[in-house]
């Protein structure tokens, strides 16, 4: 009987759990980086409880960027394990994609960081929105590859299969293009954009689009 | 036949374990981070072993700041995941939930540092207790929502559901109001404030009200 | 039917793989960590190849200090990791018994680092082995406690049962022990004492003492 | 009946899943660090649109480091995750090879960073060659201790069983020679040689060898 002949790009990749636990992995450590943006006031410049009301004042920027960051994750994170649920099979292209996207993700405390300290340049807001417009697209991207290589559980002309597409397809270019509007407002007032872009991943977070039908 | 309609959020977030993954990663990153908190004295400073007692004796509030912050965490992780024993099925709105109840626990290595730094003063003591409030409510309200939502492993007339519930909220309430006692306390003290948490904590961690039972 | 009363301290803390997945999170990054001890050296004092070489020199002790953490951090998890191969049920006490663990397992790093910026103090070696002792003891508890409460997946008067608890409590003493020798050389030279410590982290990661039976 | 003897060594590192589990966290934690290496431009010199671009400009080096360390540990992490999709078993030397193979993941992102500040120094290249021999040859080594421990899911005389080993062993051994290769072209230029590598690394992240197949 001859020996079978595997290649390793046949064979690599394949477990989805291991994908998951990676990107667990990631976003948590991206989410919790985001905390040293964070600078405690140094002793020598604090002497009363009004020094550190100041101080509190200096970090109000950082803090809502720190929540605008945990919530850009967590959006992030939400849509991929959303997906996940309906990934049974893995291949080495799948795990790539995700790696690339982790890549994103892996970015997003340095993108955070930068926005928060040139929040008046416009540059600063295209380089927070490429990032989102780099993890959006990697994520997109994963979802066209599993259905193009039948990775879900679902057989591939169940009805429920291409609704379940359709609805995660949906919801990443309606965030991508309202990402888009909202970065192209900063050639009006860079506040304006990142305001804007704060409402959309509020609205996202708290789901309030959703309230209604409820 | 029709193709079934479905929206991106009724199928968001339905993995309790992803939750468990993403919550274990960033529990164990804000834990070790404190760490960061903790600076190996400088050489130069140091040329004898008597030096080294005195550099010792200048780390020992950063000290019980760590273990401080590593109990707290403790005691909000066992919180959390002795609730996630009895999650069967979760739902978008449960998992931002956690986000944001992940969100106030990546803030404990920057509000106990803060603490740590600014012991004397009461808005320190305000900043970590309102880090404890939010961690606190957060997990309440998952709880409320997981009820409503019949996100548990049990039918929701059973009345073991029900103790269950009782017990887990009832730890929260009671440990917010000790909180609560403790921080306003640093109307007398900040210290006396801060001595009151750590014995709470230390209470909980220990179990020790729980000892003459057995 | 009266609803039953239970306490929050009875039902906390029961699934053993949230220990495992936390404890991995804490290790995992503990180990991480060692790597920011290693600095790169500054572009401005590099200005040949025979510069980087000098830096590299430099550098050595940080290297062994960050293979001796990597190693210790190893012996520790393997330790863990193999209790918990015969844990069947987990409840409040034995959980919080491994975040102090893992209290001690995160001030690996800082111990670790102080001990390669103070190497010729007897004080540094007296930190670094106090980690130590902290770990293996809050482990052994960990044994104890898991047998008095039946917490492993034998029989309780199952012979195998008690042979494994032996060789696992064993496995902890012996190398305490020897810590303890390794610790008490400093008194005649810190650089020996740390030797031996290093070669009976080698001997348990290498398992030499094992190879003859092979 | 007389209680058996068990060695410590024969019961250590028995759950594969552990292992993954810890790798997964030191990869996860190892790709998020190298965002440490991007640093935001302080405020202080930034004071129009063309000062954020030339600091752009600055950090791309950078950031084309940033992308290099993620692919290099996503193949490394895809190399890992495929052997394990093959073991079913482990055992006290299986787990402490997976060890030193994360100590060299864990060294990446001080190699990376070492390597993009003196990139113009052949030492610089050796230093993350090394990181890179390091890492394979662990994984390597891990392989044939498999086979000959009989880990694996496989008969050890099924045919598929040698496919798979050769398919993994191969890879391994074309990408140690590919990056000895590259690393060799240091002699000549280290733009060169880094140039290549990064060429290799794209080539196995991309799968592009493998496009003509399909």
């Amino acid at each position: 009987m001859p020996r079978p002949k595997i290649d390793y790009n046949e064979i690599a990749g394949q477990k989805p759990n291991r994908i998951e636990e990676l990107s667990d992995g990631v976003f948590s450590i991206a989410m919790t980086l985001l905390v040293l943006d964070l600078k405690v006031p140094a002793q020598d410049i604090i002497h009363s409880e009004g020094d550190i009301w100041q101080a509190l004042g200096r970090l109000t920027p950082s803090l809502i960027s720190y929540a605008l960051g945990f919530m850009t994750l967590g959006i992030f994170w939400v849509g991929q394990s959303t997906q996940f649920s309906y990934i049974e099979r893995s291949n080495r292209g799948y795990a790539w994609i995700h790696i690339f996207f982790l890549l994103a993700v892996g970015l997003m405390p340095f993108t955070t960081s930068f926005l928060n300290a040139h929040i008046q340049y416009k540059t600063a807001i295209a380089v927070y929105y490429g990032n989102l417009v780099l993890a959006g697209w990697t994520l997109y991207i994963s979802l066209v590859y599993a259905e193009r290589y039948e990775l879900t559980n679902f057989e591939r002309d169940n009805p429920e299969h291409q609704a379940v597409m359709i609805a995660l397809k949906r919801r990443l270019v309606y965030s991508q293009a309202l990402y888009m509007l909202g970065a192209s407002l900063c050639f009006f007032n860079t506040y304006l954009s990142i305001g804007f872009i704060l409402l959309v991943q509020l609205n996202y977070a708290l789901g309030i689009s959703d309230w209604k039908r409820k």
